[in-house]
Parts: structure tokens; sequence; C-alpha cells
């Protein structure tokens, strides 16, 4: 996967905005190494059998000319003795790195966040949902209680949640997974579930609380206050590039790319549009006045008079790449003291004078964020189906789509049978389930409450 | 390398304003592969002698567990067709991508710049300044004319020097590599070199003008505005956590780091002097109004108000961590209305008014950010020797080190006999070379202006 410099651009907003909400919750960044020693894979039962697997793996670290004079191939002498492995995640290596950061309750908390690439080697890739190469970053806290620990990765998906939602204008629903969906080493992962048009579910963002399994697995212990000592308490947290992946399917139409105003790399472009070359100086003049105005409110806008390329090919070529907002300015306009506006998620246009045109084309955006957010969020309204019977669940599935709604008993067994004969999964277990007495749909044993099923990427 | 929460914060304040700098002409960001197929390097005939050698090798996918029961083992099923390489720089993917991003000269330049880690498999590590696996920025741009892209390349060495200058407060000689140190692939090598405080000298940062030699590896062609198909002419920069090391070696003392104020995680540090609790509170809300005003001057503080903590070793942690300036405040201080400034560079302590601190000590940041300069600036003014005879050159070199200004014949074998006999090597030929009629040191035979010589590291 390369990531263009449009498409990076939108990334490093989704990166400044999630560091901030993680400065101002208390936590540091700091870099650990890609490659971890094989062994220290083996330390922890569980995570291993979920994250050592598919794996690139280092076994040497020398090339050499081929003495054949066929270009170069690796150095059988320069095998080394334990394989490295390229980070899948990073538990391990920063569990192993924390045993020396920490003896008593006074080096607790530890709340390091890490903006890395992973490795997963994945046989099916899917562009920025699933690739063997990705970007993320992972947060590694290390507390004192459990308590502690729990507040932690519940802060965190609330965090996540709230990026998604306010940035991203895509709606989720949070809660905790099932143990069948649980990460490799967790006690609890929370969740926020999204919904793509196509109906499909799509895993945004995850929050574990691992318990004491990594502090047991790496021997990281301290005194408390008590004077006692204890394995130390975790949690871990984790969003990619694959938001970028949930951006895109979530809110593009037949025309393109259709991007929320606050990640949009710039929220307003400028097209010229003239016939003789002296009319656009005088439009320029305009424009110029015009882009102040909107960058004195902090609203980013690009001015494209680029003269190679035609009006028509900058309206599809913009709208393609999902600029909120479109200026469009042309001699008439000048006369007039008007110019045209277009939004990208209506795609309707409007007239609008130039007087107070920042203040008009600010309101805009906000309207512009809110709208993208509603149709979403209404989108996932009608697409959430509550169901009685397995049968109405396998209809709903295969005609519908969408997250549904159903009783289920709460064993693995059942979320496990109903996994192979449909393929949807349990998407979470949502915060505010409502306490309801009903029957799971296919067991009929007794259940206290919904849970979200849905096929998921 | 872990590089820890304070170290990181540094490398991101470095970021932060490298990132500005190549935004501001004209960069944007991107981001390519981690992974080189191993046959990519056999394309640039001198780049793979210079870089493909000492890498690390993907071999396998896949790990299992031990049949025999002992953890786990890399699956033998799972070797890959072609080895991967761990990127040691980016050129041979970024060109094989630019290929399909470049037809006309209408797509040119293009001006990429990627944040990423990098490994090289080092025998001899040295922390910061060489280490497997590094992170930094690699610039890499693609042009339509020669001069374009000397132009650039020059502009970005000129970028760097600045950064270093005005922010890592280290000066530094700009100039161009001779042949037997430029960049594998490159035409031309510029540099900067800063002089370290055990006389060694550290390159920096280096720009390189690459011609078309990456472009004709992997066919990378234009048509130019005459309608003829031409290659491509390239540049590639950058700059590394070796800055870490140079930061380090370059200002700190025998009390620990000493940081310029402009890359400090935080400028001022308070602490509070009391001996009963009641008079914290006191301390307290005094100290509330500085760390405003303070703040509303743009300035980065900590109060450090711990109380399992003694006020002593505060003052040796805060000078370990380099931080600017230190404010203390005590009982005796509220009843003044002073408080007691430290600043690190000099270890001067001044008893100040507290009304219109924050102007003072935005003042004295200033004054400490030019001091940590001028006193670098002069050391390696003293450290810096020409010499007229290679006994003189060996005898400074042994003697006294630093930077010696001598005449060389302008050849590689001289250069390279230099370097087995000394183990100095020509840093750079300064880009404000003075033109000088002389004879070489070495060999006698005449030169045109004299080089800079050290040992480096």
């Amino acid at each position: 996967m390369v990531i263009k410099p449009y498409g990076y651009a939108i990334w490093e907003k989704m990166q400044a905005q999630l560091d901030k909400m993680f400065k101002e919750t208390g936590h540091v960044n700091a870099y650990f190494p890609l490659f971890i020693p094989k062994s220290f894979f083996s330390k922890e039962a569980s995570h291993v059998e979920g994250f050592a697997k598919e794996c690139a793996v280092v076994t040497h670290y020398r090339l050499m000319n081929d003495p054949n004079g066929k270009g170069i191939i690796v150095d059988p002498d320069a095998k080394l003795e334990e394989e490295l492995i390229v980070r899948p995640t990073s538990e391990t290596i920063i569990w192993s790195t924390y045993k020396t950061w920490i003896q008593s309750y006074r080096d607790l908390p530890i709340l390091v966040n890490q903006w890395a690439n992973v490795v997963r080697w994945e046989m099916r890739t899917r562009l920025f949902l699933r690739t063997a190469e990705f970007l993320w970053q992972e947060g590694h806290t290390a507390h004192a209680t459990s308590q502690e620990a729990m507040e932690e990765a519940e802060r965190m998906v609330n965090v996540y949640a709230t990026f998604v939602e306010e940035f991203m204008a895509l709606p989720v629903i949070k809660g905790s997974k099932s143990a069948n969906e649980r990460f490799a080493g967790a006690l609890e992962t929370y969740t926020i579930e999204a919904l793509m048009q196509d109906g499909k579910a799509l895993q945004s963002g995850t929050s574990h609380f691992l318990g004491q399994n990594f502090a047991k697995a790496f021997d990281v212990r301290f005194t408390n206050k008590e004077g006692k000592e204890d394995f130390v308490w975790a949690t871990s947290w984790g969003v990619s590039t694959r938001l970028m992946g949930a951006l895109i399917m979530a809110h593009s139409d037949d025309n393109g790319l259709v991007l929320p105003p606050k990640l949009a790399p710039f929220q307003v472009v400028i097209v010229p549009i003239y016939k003789q070359d002296e009319q656009l100086a005088a439009i320029s003049e305009k424009v110029d006045s015009i882009v102040s105005k909107l960058k004195a409110l902090g609203i980013s806008v690009k001015y494209d008079n680029n003269d190679t390329k035609k009006p028509g090919w900058k309206f599809a070529e913009y709208e393609l790449k999902g600029v909120p907002v479109r200026i469009a300015i042309g001699p008439r306009d000048l006369e007039n003291g008007t110019v045209e506006v277009a939004r990208r998620d209506t795609l309707e246009k409007q007239v609008v004078s130039m007087d107070g045109i920042e203040l008009y084309i600010q309101q805009l955006l906000d309207a512009i964020q809110e709208n993208i957010y509603k149709k979403a969020f209404d989108y996932r309204t009608g697409m959430t189906t509550p169901v009685e019977t397995y049968e109405e669940f396998k209809e709903v599935l295969q005609n519908k789509g969408g997250f549904i709604s159903a009783h289920w008993d709460g064993t693995p067994e059942t979320e496990q049978a109903i996994k192979d004969e449909t393929k949807a999964t349990i998407r979470c277990i949502p915060f505010d389930q409502v306490p309801e007495e009903g029957k799971c749909i296919y067991s009929g044993k007794p259940s206290k409450g919904r849970v979200l099923f849905a096929l998921a990427y």
C-alpha cells in the first residue's frame, strides 16, 4: 500500500486530532523497536495463538553479490541466531521494557502511546481495511489497580467514539466484544462499530483491558502503597489507517469522496471561470481578498488557477476528491459582486454575495459536517433491525444487511454456530444495552438483553 | 533502541518544526512500503554497493507451533518466493512508484517527503548515532530539469542548516561531499557538518542530487514541454534521530543535558519550597498565576508539586533533563514578592521580582538560546585549525582534534591514503570556500582552496 499525498494529508489530520486528544487525557508518546525476538511471543499463551502466526520473519542480516553473477543473493553466513518478528502489535516488546521502568507504585501509571507501522501477513488484502503493513497508534498503559486500568480502557474507547463521531462524522456503537471476538490476551475488549453503506459493519477502534496477563508473562511487579508486591495492570488500545477505509466507505457517492470538513486537506477550492487571459487578473485580485478572509477564520482554501486544465475538469476532480465547498467565480460574478458556491455533500449550488462570504462559508462548513453525520446516522437507524427468530435473522441478513439486534444466550458455542451458518458475528454487546427478558434466537435459552450482529469487514 | 517519552518529546518538536519548513517550501508527505523486493536493489548499480548489503531480510511469513512442543518455530512451508528487504532508504521503492505517477512535465515537480523508520544492520551500534533501526524523514523529489533538481538539493541543505542552527543552537558547515563520501547513486551530496565537544565531527543531514540515475534504473520518463521524451531528474534528502545524538553531544555538561529552549519539551519548571503543607497552598496559588502568564506568552511550563520528592532531588533531576529555566518559590519569596530563577546553560541563579516575571523569562529564554549557540560557535572557532603540512595535520589531529582546514589535490586516492593513515576524512568542501592557491598537504600537488578534514562519528 502506497498512501499518496492527498490521502496522507487526511491521515495527518486524523493523527493531529487524535494526538491532541491523547495528550489531553494525560498520555505521552514514545517509540519501541520494530523487531521483536521470536521467543517473546511464546510468553503469553493466548497472545501467541492470536498474533504470532501470520507475521513477517527476519532470518538474515546481509545480502551479497551472487558468485555466479546473477544479481544479489542472501548471504547464507548471515543467519540470525534467533529470528526477529516484524511487530504485528507491540505488547510483548513494550512489556519487556516496562519491566525495567517499574519498581514501585510511584512509577505508575505509565500512559504511553506509540505512532508506528505494523505488519500482519494477510492472505487476502483489501486497501486500507486489511493490508500487510499499516500505520496505527497503539497505547500501552500500566496501572497499580485493576479498576484504574478498566477506567483507562473505557476512557480510550470513549475518546475514539468522540473522534469518529465529531471529526469523521460517522456514528458508532460503543460496546464490549464477546469472548470469541476479544483481542488475544485481553480480559475485556471494548469496540466502536460503524456501519458502511453496503450494510456491512466495520470495527473502527478497540481498547483492551489486559488484566495482569502481560505483567505475568514478562514478570512486571511493583511494590504498592502498602509495601506489598503485585503484578501491574495493563491496557492497550489502537486505531489505524483502517479509519481511512471507514471514511471512504461511509460517505462516498457516485461522484467520489465526500469528506467531512474537519478532516478535509483543504475545505474550500476556488475555481476561476474566464475566456480571455485579461479576465483572470481581475478575478484573481478578488479571489486573493476572499482567500485572506477565509484564512483569517481558520478555513483552509486552495485557489486553482492552473491554466492547463479547464473548469469542467477541475469541477469533476474536486468532486472526486471530496472537497467540501467549491467556489466558482467569473466575469459576470465580478460585475454582480457574487460567487457561485457548490457544496459537495448535497451537490447543491447557490449564487451568494461576496459581502460576508467568509461567514457564509464558515456556517456552510458546519452545516456540511452536521449533514454528513446526520445522513450516516439516519442510514444506520434505518439499517438497524430488531429480530425475534432465527428465520427472521437470516432473512434480514440476506435481504437487507446492517445491524441486527437480537437476543443471544451468551455462550461462545451459539455465537460460533451462528457464524458458521451465516458468517454474521456479534459486533458488540452495546454499553447502552437495555435490560430485557428474551429468548436466544438460536438456542431459545433465556437472554437478558439484545446484542448487535452483522456481517463485517 | 527505545526512545523514552522525554526524548521522544524532543523528537516531536524537531519533527513539527522540520515538517513546517518542508511544507513552507512546497513539500507534501506520503507513505511508501516498509518492505522492498530484493530485485529492486539490483537495478541501480552503485546504490546496491552502498546500501543493499547490511540489511534485514524477510524470508518467511508465518510461524507455527513446534510439533515437538518447544515453543514456536518458523513454518518452513511459508517461504517467500522473493525475499523482502526492510528499507534501508526508499529510493528504489519510491522510484518504482513514481514510474506510475509521471507521464508529462505537467506531473512535475513531485515534492514528496516521508516520515518513516529504516533499518541498516550495523555491527557496532551507538545510541542515537548508529542504531539498526532509526527514525527519519526522507524527501524524494522528481524534476523536469537538471537545474531544478540541483536547486532543490541546495534548498534542502539550506533548510537543514537553518533548522540546526536556529532550533538546535548548533552551528554547521555547509558544503559538498567529496566523491568518496557521496551517497550511493548520487552525483552530488551536500552536507551539514557539526562539531561535537570531543572534537569529532558529526554529519547531521545530507541532500543529494541524484541526476537521472534512479529514473534510468526504474525507467521513469516524461514528455517535456517540447514534446520530447527524457528521463526525470531526482533528489533525495534526509535527517534522522541522529540529530538527537548531535543535540546531546554538542551541548551537555557534567550535570546532564542542556536543551535549547526552542526544542525543550518544557522550557520552565517551577519547584515549590516548603516545610509545612499549609505553605504549599499559598505557593500554589501564586504559581498558578505565574503559569497562566507564561502560557499566555506561549512558554511551556511544568509545575512540579509532587510531594514524594524533595526540592534537592527535583533540582538535580531537571538539571539532568536540561530544562532551560528553573523557578523556585518558597514562603520567604511570597513575603518579598520574588522568585529564584536558575538558568541551565550557565547554572547562574538570580532573585527576581514576581512583577513582570513572564517578560523576564521570555527574554531569558531568548538569551539562553543565543548563548548556547554562541558557546558552540566559539568552541568550533577555537577548534578549527588551518594547517600547511601533513606533519602539522597529524599533530593537530592527534593532540587537538576538531576541524582541520587544509589543501587537498582533489583526488580520491589522496583522500583514501589520508584516511587509511589517520582515520580522518574530508567532511566537506565548504560552500564558502575561499579561492586560494596552495599545495596538497599529502601529495604536494596544486590546490585552489581548502577543505575540512576531521575524525567523525
